[in-house]
């Protein structure tokens, strides 16, 4: 029944309500809602051309932008699911940003200040992968800052998101969902393969020892920072396909929300008629 | 002959030679060279799975950059140029760049200021819409710098793109070649049809009046920037599809002669046997 065409995705159900508790470990990483590969595949393919379509109104208006926050766990996904989401996008129009560690000069400045720097001007859609939310979420895991540190940057990260959101952005927060067992699957994968052993840090084997703190820092943010206006989505990642559906879905029904037009024009066409062009 | 798969499209006939005199005149801006639109299609194609493959390899090498720079006169096709280069590229790996009127603060330093912080980092691509040639373009054919000074710009235009080069940094420029009487059809239908008058701006034709002195501009600069380590090439622009598939088969090429590959890991893969992980 759910992979007919028609059938549409509901994302809403992966979404994190204001101020309302977060069990992860309750939540299905690897749901497809029963929809089959080669449908969710339909879909995606659908979405990405509606997704082009707003775009370009998006682009034109020049008025509102798009934020796009992504978050996982190692090997959660969020490389694949930027190139599956902006394969039919205006690379012009869409800039991706990747947060690493922060650097010397960027640690000396508040935890918002780069990331600030890289949000979407009017008409544009930004992609975060990895966002303001690693400084709440490994930070917190390691002990990096004081308690009362932490816990006064949940608010702060609300008070920039709504000043980003009076100018005419809307956010999209998601966290690809995997389970432990899965990171583990992948994490072998990239050693069996040596073309992807660029791909493989040690080091990330001593940060999924602390997988569980990890979950609960992610409960505590999710909790404290999704809301009307910018809010999170929790959305299975392990069945790739399914995930690029539910998250282009997602996208194309926030921009369909935000109703871009084309502007009207600043010269009056009557004015210049075609064949009058010389 | 031409449209089986197997034939190359010869690009480098389109290359300007270092020092040579330039001709637009004399350049078909509507050469296909025999391809059919099919065949050229699926050139193009094959290069953008190549392009893919190729950008994952200089990303994980992350040692050397890739810079393709684009000009063209108005409706020249340089957004849809970019548009269908990068449909297969991973936007994480590949920033565009577009510079249009500079601002204030941008005219407050020199030319090359704006321009050199949009440069790519080792292992990205970086493709710039319009670029520092039109400091010595639009600024030449307006007199909105003395003659001394555009002079000099030439050379300074090449140490920067030296300096570039000695970073890993390999630049590849392109002129977009329309004729007058195309860019006329074009801007036609930017008033026929008026989802498209959001592009359509009054002051181009204006431009247009300047094309005669537009073409000597590029000319100039053609003959005094294009050398062995930065070439320019003057490409065909009229048949998109054939435009499409010259430019994907340069910037192909060109990976390929830099002939990124994967780093050797940093780990010793024989310490953590897939099996071992847990």
């Amino acid at each position: 029944m759910a992979d007919t065409e028609s059938v549409v995705i509901d994302y809403e159900k992966y979404r994190v309500r204001a101020a309302q508790p977060v069990a992860l470990a309750d939540m299905l990483t690897s749901d497809t809602q029963g929809f089959k590969r080669e449908a969710a595949r339909k879909i995606h393919k659908r979405n990405l051309k509606l997704l082009a379509e707003l775009q370009e109104r998006l682009y034109a208006q020049s008025r509102q932008s798009l934020l796009v926050v992504l978050q996982a766990m190692d090997t959660g996904g969020k490389d694949s699911t930027i190139r599956k989401l902006c394969e039919r996008l205006n690379p012009q129009g869409c800039h991706v940003a990747s947060f690493k560690a922060p650097s010397d000069n960027e640690l000396s400045h508040d935890f918002l200040w780069r990331v600030h720097q890289k949000v979407p001007s009017a008409g544009y859609i930004g992609i975060f992968n990895r966002s303001h939310y690693e400084d709440v979420l490994i930070v917190r895991v390691h002990d990096w800052a004081s308690p009362e540190t932490i816990e006064s940057r949940y608010q702060r990260i609300n008070e920039f998101e709504q000043l980003l959101a009076d100018r005419g952005t809307r956010i999209v927060k998601i966290m690809l969902n995997i389970s432990r067992e899965y990171q583990l699957q992948r994490l072998r994968l990239r050693l069996i393969h040596p073309e992807k052993h660029w791909k493989f840090n040690p080091a990330d084997l001593a940060e999924r020892e602390h997988w569980d703190d990890y979950m609960q820092a992610y409960e505590i943010a999710l909790n404290r920072c999704s809301n009307e206006q910018s809010p999170w989505y929790v959305i299975p990642a392990e069945k790739r396909w399914f995930r690029d559906a539910v998250v282009s879905q997602l996208v194309v029904n926030t921009l369909i929300d935000m109703n871009p037009q084309f502007p009207a024009p600043d010269f009056d066409p009557a004015d210049y008629p075609p064949e009058s062009l010389k």
